[in-house]
């Protein structure tokens, strides 16, 4: 589109209609549809941000680019004219605000459910979930995330549960159906020491045939065109910015793109195709956080699990790519004030997210102790008074087990006093009604209008894939 | 996009190629590109909302599907498959959150500038604006605004000046540059009675040939083909819900959409076209207050300017129409809970906005009548700790003249206590870093790509109504 320097010198009227339109020669959405329309797409693979709002997407971008001077991978196919976009409405039966069961269940099963549930409507009638449908179809199917495996948005795609918390037998359900690759964390759902059944799922799965990992290693090492369970961390796997931070967890954990790339390899050979789903988690989890640093870099690690997936998929030709999120949390953005560039960029200093701050400060920490602490993490010097604060949440520590904040610590506490350093802001600590945004590249992706309801992506991947309805 | 039934029962296989893919069959934007490209843009019309985060958009269509069954203009445009979309990042020179100023103009005038200023670069280069090109050109030109007309989204597209805050000179500007129909607020920079230099710029304008009206009846009365100065209001028009609960003022003030219509009619049987800016000004205003029935329902008055100007080009076919916003602002949001529902659904018992119950306060009022108010306007019962907090703010009132908030109301107070009724939060009261939502009808959107700078929609205009840009 730039088209400055043409025009600031232009002569336009002297120059033919070629000229006059030189955007033309570049590839577009009416070339790009035509080159699809009568393609079937052999594979998909579907890369969801959880919970991401549509402010982590272009923080993400704006983060890159005055970082790298290049932006993410996901608006670079924006810029690059690759593929074709919508606004999704995510809406669950049970509410405008769905949760991710809801919202995997309802591309999984076509259907909208009640928050909670994996594909079981509040009548009790189950929901054939869509990874079923493409193995019955002769494909392969896996699912990769960076939280538990047994997570709402995989377990959206593959089997039916009237309650998302029922992580120890979805792990049961996955072997059930053997799915072919299914690699995260959760071992709290496979190990015979921590399910309250005692059962050895790795044991179950080993004994059906599949290589059970739990490094970045073996996960490299197993062997290509069988199946896999690679389960790397107790629940979630650690927030990416963490990660990067610790040579041991580098060492150990795959990065969502490591996950994808091998997933990809496992089953590309297979004549009838794949399907895919690879989730990054923790920006859901980072979001209910207010966690900047958790936020931005787990939504880089989606954006590498993008280009793994783009690279397969430009050579490949016959892989529908749909990129999106589930639902937005918590609206973040910069906002407006005379230091917003350096305050923002000053998020490029820091080395760990909140959950790693917090999590550090005890009791008994002293005031300097955590000064000296969110300085190292951060680059800000809090004040004795906000240390103070922090400090005082910490004397009545709560120990139920909330879903993402367990121990109850300020986690909204900490994101305000950033928010004058760093002039990121958010609505709230959960999840928003926002429609989301969606992408498509490759056959199939004629088929998007640029508005859809959430059931509709489940019969668009069966359309794409040329696979009847009729199960 | 609606598979679900044929896919249920469907028969994929017995079928014919033209059944697997009956989407083809609707206009889709490969036909849709095709029949623009070869055509000229006679006219342009570009719908702004001011200050429009996505949230916002999405807000609107959800409160509309909900109270009418039917959606907004905007997002039905996505549902029917007429538009192409991009995102469009908005930073101006000075920083990656811009002002009104800087946005306006990087359209306006093809480059980025510092905020606060109209086209003129900080070292002080000016930026000749796009409506004056057009002008040059032999078109028509035009702006209408719920604001002033002499602020700065209109003045983006028209004028040179250092400093957006010269709203008398600029009243002057537009009068020497000749625009055709310039129409909204503004009597404050006008009159001759509220004028520093005591000028009487209506005088100034009749004398040149201008049609001056301040009333919705005189405004439809005036001749078409000859200019129009339309001047409503002292500063800005009244925000659309307290228009529709005052008979006065729906008899008195013109909305977005009949400024629109009749600015249409008045330019458009012009052998050289026309252009012209509709900006809803006020849901910036409105986000600035956290003040969410001002934004539903000044995007709503938005909204109907897009059907009104889609009706006419629709039925035109030389018309390029522009649908966008400058920027985000507070990023508001629907926030996940039990009662997401029946909350976002109270607003559509609101009555008036903030602006209209916190101006209707004062430092005598009693707690019974703030409660009462409050329940007239909202159907919210507060606490009378709750009204006792809001009447603090009274005690020591300010009376400096900012931009939004001139009283330092307790604007984010109220929205705070509000937010457990309706559910909607936001991140602050300011502008936001979020690349904006853009959409477009007519000869020269097969230009657009998915992701666009700011700067590039001046050029993108001038290809599109093949103008060369030789001035």
């Amino acid at each position: 589109m730039n088209r400055r320097h043409f025009f600031k010198k232009g002569s336009l009227f002297a120059i033919g209609t070629t000229l006059l339109h030189p955007l033309d020669s570049l590839a577009s959405n009416h070339d790009y549809d035509a080159t699809n329309k009568n393609k079937k797409a052999k594979n998909i693979i579907i890369v969801v941000s959880d919970g991401m709002s549509i402010g982590t997407l272009n923080m993400t971008d704006l983060y890159l680019s005055r970082k790298t001077g290049k932006g993410s991978n996901w608006l670079g196919l924006y810029k690059n004219n690759k593929v074709k976009r919508a606004l999704m409405d995510m809406a669950s039966a049970s509410s405008i605000v769905t949760d991710s069961a809801a919202a995997s269940s309802s591309w999984g099963g076509g259907v909208r459910i009640a928050n909670g549930a994996l594909n079981v409507s509040k009548s009790g009638e189950a929901h054939l979930p869509i990874w079923q449908k493409f193995k019955k179809a002769g494909k392969k199917a896996g699912c990769v995330t960076s939280v538990p495996i047994t997570h709402a948005t995989p377990a959206g795609f593959c089997v039916n549960s009237t309650s998302r918390n029922a992580q120890e037998n979805i792990a049961e359900y996955y072997l059930e159906h053997k799915f072919d690759v299914m690699m995260g964390g959760g071992d709290d759902y496979f190990s015979s020491d921590k399910r309250k059944d005692k059962k050895d799922m790795y044991q179950a799965f080993s004994s059906k045939g599949y290589q059970v990992v739990s490094t970045k290693e073996d996960m490299f090492s197993a062997v290509n065109n069988k199946p896999i369970l690679g389960v790397f961390d107790d629940n979630a796997l650690p927030y990416a910015i963490d990660r990067k931070h610790s040579k041991e967890l580098v060492q150990k954990i795959p990065t969502l793109a490591d996950m994808t790339k091998k997933a990809i390899a496992a089953m590309k050979d297979h004549d009838k195709g794949f399907v895919l789903q690879v989730e990054a988690g923790k920006v859901d989890w980072a979001a209910h956080g207010n966690d900047i640093a958790g936020l931005l870099h787990d939504q880089i690690d989606h954006d590498e699990a993008i280009q793994v997936t783009m690279d397969f998929a430009e050579e490949d030709g016959e892989t529908l790519v749909i990129i999106t999120t589930d639902h937005g949390n918590a609206n973040p953005g910069v906002i407006y004030g005379s230091d917003a560039n350096t305050n923002f960029d000053s998020i490029q200093n820091y080395k760990h997210t909140n959950e790693w701050i917090l999590n550090g400060i005890g009791k008994e920490t002293s005031i300097s102790q955590i000064k000296e602490r969110i300085h190292y993490a951060n680059t800000i010097a809090l004040t004795n008074n906000e240390c103070q604060q922090l400090l005082e949440y910490y004397k009545n520590i709560a120990t139920d087990n909330g879903l993402y904040n367990p121990r109850h610590l300020p986690f909204n506490l900490l994101a305000t006093m950033q928010k004058q350093h760093n002039s990121v802001g958010w609505i709230s600590m959960q999840h928003s009604a926002d429609y989301v945004e969606l992408a498509m590249y490759g056959p199939g992706s004629h088929l998007l209008k640029p508005f859809i309801k959430n059931t509709d992506l489940h019969y668009l991947m069966l359309e794409a894939a040329e696979v009847e309805n009729k199960f």
